[in-house]
């Protein structure tokens, strides 16, 4: 399959160019806060603007790593005129605003720090170094692709016909490639959505694209997975992860473990995707899990919920131990969790 | 403690007279769909009325059962003049349109039964119905609020100073009371209550009531509760329940079993509060769990959540089993979930 063949098959939200690409200077892409209501686009013309879109949630999941990195060669094209020291010490400045957005998921941090060898390069050799990180995130980029069309062939090989699904918040590409070519194989599924409080990934990303496809999905609150397996409705559980341990914890949206430990209970295995371990978080105790603004557990798009008085508290991810996932789906396949340091330690 | 001690005790919502009241030929109800944006009071001037203030959860989890008897007492009113024989089919048709209107919480249906028994009786002694029913709901009243008090002691007694505490939609009189009375005693408590959407039973209704009578209370999201617990904030979970069966499974509002998993598997143990289980519900299979309209799920507090075109899934309660119930909170002490039937059977 070609990479055009597999954005073809995407939908919307998630097609490349829709995910985040540069244009004219600036770092453009869909704002996840509006979607499905609007397809609105939002323009960063500055590292802070584009550090921002990342703290605000205007993109989120798999969509920041790709905005940092084109906030870097953006900021590369503003400093090109400069002296080197002034544009390394912008670049680092940069990244270390861009890695402070968003504590828990650390993709963007590991690409930054391949950005930035890219950057010294290419001003050691007196090239652009805005075109040659652009040449190299767009090379990252079908890499990932082709890495999610991997993920999608083996989590379609987990499927069988007939099947309910469960997914927690936005699992996007590989999710989405799974359904598809799962679709393409003659399988019939029902996918079931948890609206994903408080920013409705579930409700707002994830159904709407699951329903562009063509798969029946079905909505429900972030209190009935449990007993929607109880029904017998659910015989597979699949999610992404935003970090994943090299000893196989699964740190992703909060409310993915609760809904393992009630798919564990009912024998329903969990499967998680990811492109790769992060070698540098051995363990549990090595994970930072954000802390976000209370604010948006009193609201639901901007309603009140309850009194401005009463407190509240937003963990925005949990942890899900290694003895509940039944297999890390990886582009080298379906990996135990206690296997990973091998792929990628 | 007298009845009006207990009533200065608790919060605006649980007041006796704003649960509901009868007055001037209406019955009456706080209208717990604006609470607590604003203090409405609900009037209606028919039995079809009274059932579509259940259905619509104008009135929802302790409620229903007085405004459905209130409503028989108006009807008895309206009908005085009639002969014996269409009062009595006037009741029962009522009492069917009343039982019909939400399946999982027998209450309603349970004192309807009884109601029926007494109404029946001042007819053929030639008494007033009206008069002879609504003595009767106000001794019945009297002995529940002082059922509530006893498991508000009995709910006291298990909470250590400093316990985090976690409940699930709105516990009530009991919840309350318990946390009254602890607050008495001198223990700090720290509650967590999820929202409980769609409805925001949680974030509308307990968090403000736990906040009016001065017990710190921090609303999450119905996906945060196992998290919290693996923090360790959690010594107790305790809730109301809809329906208890004589074999000790709990019904209640769709969440109180995941949390219940999840509790167990971290050792915190779950209490349920009930003043009687259903004789006539013996065991899981004789339970009716409620579905409603799956466009509830679309919104929150009247804003979409999702594009219309988006199914969606409404079971309203769950089912936890009585393996994950510690114990059952009645006037008659804390029982285990697997000796009920000695005392409501």
């Amino acid at each position: 399959m070609q990479l055009s063949e597999i954005n073809a098959l995407l939908p919307f939200l998630l097609r490349r160019e829709n995910v985040a690409r540069y244009e004219d200077g600036a770092v453009v892409m869909c704002d996840r806060r509006k979607y499905p209501f609007e397809k609105a686009f939002h323009r960063c013309h500055d590292v802070e603007d584009a550090a921002r879109a990342i703290e605000d949630m205007v993109t989120q999941g798999g969509g920041p790593q790709y905005v940092g990195l084109y906030a870097m060669a953006m900021l590369a094209g503003q400093v090109a005129d400069q002296d080197s020291v002034k544009q390394r010490e912008a670049f680092q400045t940069a990244r270390q605003r861009l890695v402070r957005t968003r504590p828990t998921n650390t993709s963007l941090a590991r690409l930054l720090e391949r950005a930035i060898g890219i950057m010294y390069d290419a001003l050691d050799e007196g090239q652009s170094v805005e075109a040659k990180l652009l040449e190299w995130i767009e090379h990252i980029r079908d890499l990932s692709y082709e890495k999610h069309l991997k993920c999608g062939q083996f989590g379609a090989s987990l499927i069988d016909d007939g099947d309910g699904i469960l997914t927690m918040c936005f699992a996007e590409t590989s999710l989405l490639m799974t359904l598809a070519i799962a679709k393409q194989q003659g399988k019939n599924m029902q996918v079931f959505t948890p609206e994903t409080r408080p920013y409705l990934q579930g409700a707002r990303l994830t159904a709407p694209s699951i329903h562009e496809i063509g798969v029946p999905v079905k909505i429900i609150t972030d209190n009935m997975p449990a007993h929607v397996i109880s029904e017998g409705k659910i015989k597979k559980y699949f999610t992404a992860a935003d970090l994943v341990t090299l000893d196989g914890h699964v740190v992703n949206k909060i409310g993915t473990f609760q809904n393992a430990l009630a798919a564990h209970h009912y024998g329903v295995p969990y499967f998680v995707f990811t492109q790769a371990a992060d070698k540098q978080k051995p363990n549990r105790a090595s994970i930072e899990i954000e802390a976000r603004d209370p604010e948006e557990i009193r609201t639901c798009r901007g309603v009140a919920t309850t009194l401005p008085e009463i407190d509240a508290y937003y963990p925005a991810f949990d942890i899900t131990p290694p003895e509940y996932v039944a297999g890390v789906i990886t582009q080298h396949g379906i990996l135990s969790p206690y296997d990973l340091a091998r792929y990628f330690g």
